[in-house]
């Protein structure tokens, strides 16, 4: 049976999540009713998360990766700063992140009670110079992120993991929504570029998979132990995740998709979403507009403020970034008819 | 079309998870591709939020109810004990909970920096001198289990909340898997009954929503403040919830489950599963077995180890209590047939 939506994707280039792809809805679906938190009970959906923990390691250059299916990208930032914070040796942790890392990492340092020390950026990206200084003997993390939420940009990711390993802090990438564009750019970023020891990457963002399905990785298993806590009356006997009950659809979703997906349909996926950035940002300017060049398929436009209340009064989901930008990201589901209405809307309104 | 299910309920005695309702099914599988951690993008699943709360408002003695469908208890357990950290005046917090509490407070220990202090127990119920010895000025939150993961018991929920108002500090019921059975009992366990602050309640759980649908409650919104995070991106302008991107089928399935059996769905299904606990019990007692009386429909049998490695074997999930007894929990998927069997197994293994 076909049934409509509830959720009408055709004006949303907001968001960083998407329609999933019908294989992943499909697993979504009949996982429904798994809970891979209890693996001893719900055994098949846990053999699923393994499998997909290995297609993610090998999207991130990471074999044999340890990690899991996390609830999103905001529980796998928070459980690198807590795996950083529990191995070291401090009572007073700080950890280093740009000025352009996600809010997930002020929630990280509210929840953990961590100093978050923010470094200034240099054409979007963190200056490094500047986290130098942050540093200190209490810094137990450098976070670099791999694909900025607003301007899609990555950071210095082999310097940050150096500046780590000198001060014996771990180093941790955000690569929530970069991880599925990222393989088909010259970016250095991941486990094989640099020497980094966990990464973010959620496959319910370009991955397609349904929502909840983030991911953590971690370049080995001893790391993840620092997040072990005893499970007395469940079959198995800890558990290293935030969350107790999972979702099972997540996880299937996330194998599914990820079978599915990589590596020939990510790639399609990206040129595709690279060629409407490129032709959104040449019409912007072409408009008068000021666009900041886009390093990933996420485009930020100039647009006065006015005219963003009217686009959002017309029913685009459309969001600013801090600076007040108009921010599209350019979404498997954002098509170039649905970008040629929009500007269409923004000559109607301007 | 009808499919197989990828997981056999048949033989789990050991999980708090159920099979969805159906209609919580149908909700989970339209909602897949929304996200209510982002409002304005998002805006139908986050009326239906609104809706799952204020009913959950309704089962809990709350009007006017103060909350969100979280990833599950864990989660809402700890945003309990980090409300009630954020908002004292302490650098040394701490928190008292009794013995039988979920492990999820030692999660939300570690990962919040608050010692968990554990109050032992008498005749599986908090110890209430116990609790008054271990508050101390540094005492953030006293925590009540309203139906414990082992054995199903009540804490004295009013006493514990004079205690706390004794001394300024917060009181969070853990209702997680019993909030939908002690409605109908003669427990004091919610908001009417007791000058409580906080409260986890599953859909997920007895409330049979699909996975991941927990809740949080508050007595008023501005103790929900204390977990606010600015979000500069998003049309939305803050963040209370510990995740980010959020379910938007477990958020759909529980107004859907809540809206379809609340109030005549769930007493039914509380007085099958009560039926189902006594009848185990007195046949259970029958073979000659200890079993601890059951409060609510969850029944502990002193199976010895090996007859409880053997019912594995042959297939059951059955989860064992520290203390070693089997463990029966009496889901809507627990049927007297499934019962039955299972005592045919225990009769020919014993």
């Amino acid at each position: 049976m076909q049934r409509s939506e509830p959720q009408d994707f055709s004006r949303v280039l907001s968001s960083m999540c998407t329609v999933p792809h019908p294989t992943a809805r499909e697993a979504a679906e009949r996982f429904l009713a798994t809970n891979p938190g209890d693996p001893g009970t719900y055994a098949t959906v846990s053999k699923l998360e393994r499998q997909a923990v290995d297609l993610l390691g090998e999207i991130t250059g990471l074999p044999d990766a340890a990690g899991y299916v996390a609830s999103g990208g905001t529980e796998s930032n928070i459980q690198a700063i807590r795996l950083a914070r529990n191995r070291a040796d401090t009572r007073t942790p700080n950890f280093v992140a740009p000025a352009s890392a996600h809010f997930s990492f002020h929630k990280a340092a509210d929840v953990l009670g961590v100093e978050l020390r923010t470094a200034p950026l240099e054409d979007y990206r963190v200056h490094l110079d500047a986290v130098a200084e942050l540093i200190d003997p209490d810094t137990v993390c450098i976070v670099g992120v791999a694909g900025t939420t607003e301007y899609g940009r990555v950071d210095p990711i082999p310097a940050l993991a150096d500046m780590a390993h000198d001060v014996g802090a771990l180093c941790h990438v955000d690569a929530a929504w970069g991880g599925f564009v990222l393989p088909f750019t010259k970016h250095a970023w991941n486990f094989a570029d640099a020497d980094i020891h966990t990464l973010t990457i959620d496959p319910h963002k370009m991955g397609r998979a349904a929502v909840p399905a983030g991911g953590l990785l971690a370049r080995g298993p001893e790391l993840l132990d620092e997040l072990a806590i005893d499970t007395p009356y469940l079959e198995s006997t800890s558990q290293m995740t935030l969350t107790g009950t999972r979702s099972g659809a997540g996880v299937a979703s996330a194998a599914a998709a990820l079978s599915e997906l990589w590596r020939d349909g990510y790639e399609k996926q990206y040129h595709t979403a690279r060629s409407n950035a490129d032709w959104l940002t040449a019409e912007a300017r072409d408009r008068g507009f000021d666009v900041v060049e886009p390093t990933l398929p996420i485009v930020t436009i100039d647009f006065p403020h006015a005219l963003i209340a009217d686009l959002r009064e017309a029913g685009w989901r459309i969001s600013r970034t801090e600076a007040g930008e108009g921010r599209v990201v350019c979404m498997p589901h954002v098509t170039r008819p649905m970008l040629e209405a929009f500007l269409a809307d923004v000559d109607r309104l301007a």
